[in-house]
């Protein structure tokens, strides 16, 4: 039997329309970014994909968006499970910077490298930065030293994958149509670990908001084809406006 | 440790403004109940009181509710867990049928033993009605003999009270904040359970919508004080409310 992952990528933030790094911050989603999930929820129910649980983040923005969608989609009673793991790339001392500003400090070369490298993270944040999570609750249970404090996209890949592993793949494996919602990072790292995509591209390949993006598996685990967006047209203009972005602000 | 419980009814449903028995249908909340569970968690947050988890039922009515009320308190990141144990009552033969029209059929004594008897279930609903919940997918993981056709309140105790023994109380006496949210008749339940108020009483007894109700409990789960709401005023208006319905439509 064919099994079915839908990946969701949380629409438009507070703060992606101020232009400042979030990361780990817990901005809500702004009223487009509503709409974003919303519409997402629309295009699935239209799918007839009838996911039967849900992973999300531990960030607002993500959990606001799989609400919205699910409720568009009229499948809120699904099973639902959180995970740190999920979280958007922590962007370290970038976090609650602003993109122009970030730009300007660290030089185009050294400001591309902490965006898109594949394995230089951003300088540490402080932990008495505002934008800090050493004492924030959500993530009181951790082991201390698993807390990120920056992170590179392989960084996020390295704790994504347990949660992949122990709890989506299971699901997977068990025939449920599993949906997950989370961000540009952890979903891009899901991405390579499905397709095998090379660590150069992956750093260059941009998953488009709301949109969700469906892969069909097989038995292990392996796409019987490729991934399909269920508004390719949009999720195409989706993705051009990503890679844009830091570029023209 | 004084460990906390906090108990939300759903606000109002789309079918509460039309007066139909709902039960196990699954409609969503009217524009006045998002109002009722953005309110609970305005209340929720100025009482300081955070939650650490979330149990609902799989009715979306009870699902909405506890999205917008943590999203109002800020407790979105929280985990989650559903069961079909917090549902409303199954209403049988009653589901989706008027209360005035019900009342005219049955009569009044008859009525209101339907709806205020503490161990008389109405009729047994016919699977093939359409308000009939037998080949709803959501209940499709269940033992078919455990699916309710129709249920007293004494059933609703009986099939939910496994679900708090498992679970609910194992967070709490892990001293977890737990929050509840979930239907008039699942709560009063759980009120009775926690109060030892009699089979007569709780028959008499309302829960409000949408104003928290804490309980206080003891390292044996035993209420220290009584349980409060969280807006004694409003609960109390809101109580009389509820006990009005039926008599005045």
């Amino acid at each position: 039997m064919v099994k079915k992952l839908v990946l969701i990528r949380h629409g438009s933030s507070e703060w992606n329309e101020k232009n400042l790094f979030t990361g780990w911050v817990d901005v809500k989603l702004s009223e487009t970014g509503k709409k974003e999930a919303a519409n997402a929820g629309k295009l699935l129910a239209e799918s007839g994909i009838k996911p039967d649980i849900l992973f999300t983040s531990r960030l607002s923005r993500a959990i606001q968006t799989a609400n919205l969608a699910l409720e568009r989609a009229d499948r809120l009673f699904i099973d639902v499970e959180r995970s740190w793991r999920l979280n958007e790339r922590h962007y370290g001392d970038l976090q609650g910077k602003n993109k122009a500003d970030a730009l300007e400090k660290f030089g185009p070369e050294l400001f591309k490298t902490y965006r898109r490298s594949y394995d230089i993270p951003p300088p540490v944040i402080a932990d008495d930065s505002d934008f800090s999570q050493a004492n924030d609750e959500r993530y009181a249970d951790l082991d201390p030293s698993a807390l990120p404090k920056t992170e590179s996209l392989k960084l996020v890949i390295d704790r994504m994958l347990p949660f992949w592993q122990d709890r989506i793949a299971k699901e997977l494996i068990q025939d449920k149509t599993v949906l997950v919602v989370a961000h540009g990072n952890s979903l891009r790292g899901l991405y390579k670990h499905l397709t095998g995509m090379s660590d150069d591209s992956i750093t260059e390949f941009n998953i488009p908001t709301g949109i969700p993006l469906v892969f069909e598996l097989d038995d292990n685990l392996k796409p019987v084809k490729e991934p399909y967006y269920l508004d390719p047209e949009a999720a195409a203009a989706g993705a051009a406006a990503v890679a844009a972005q830091g570029q023209k602000k």
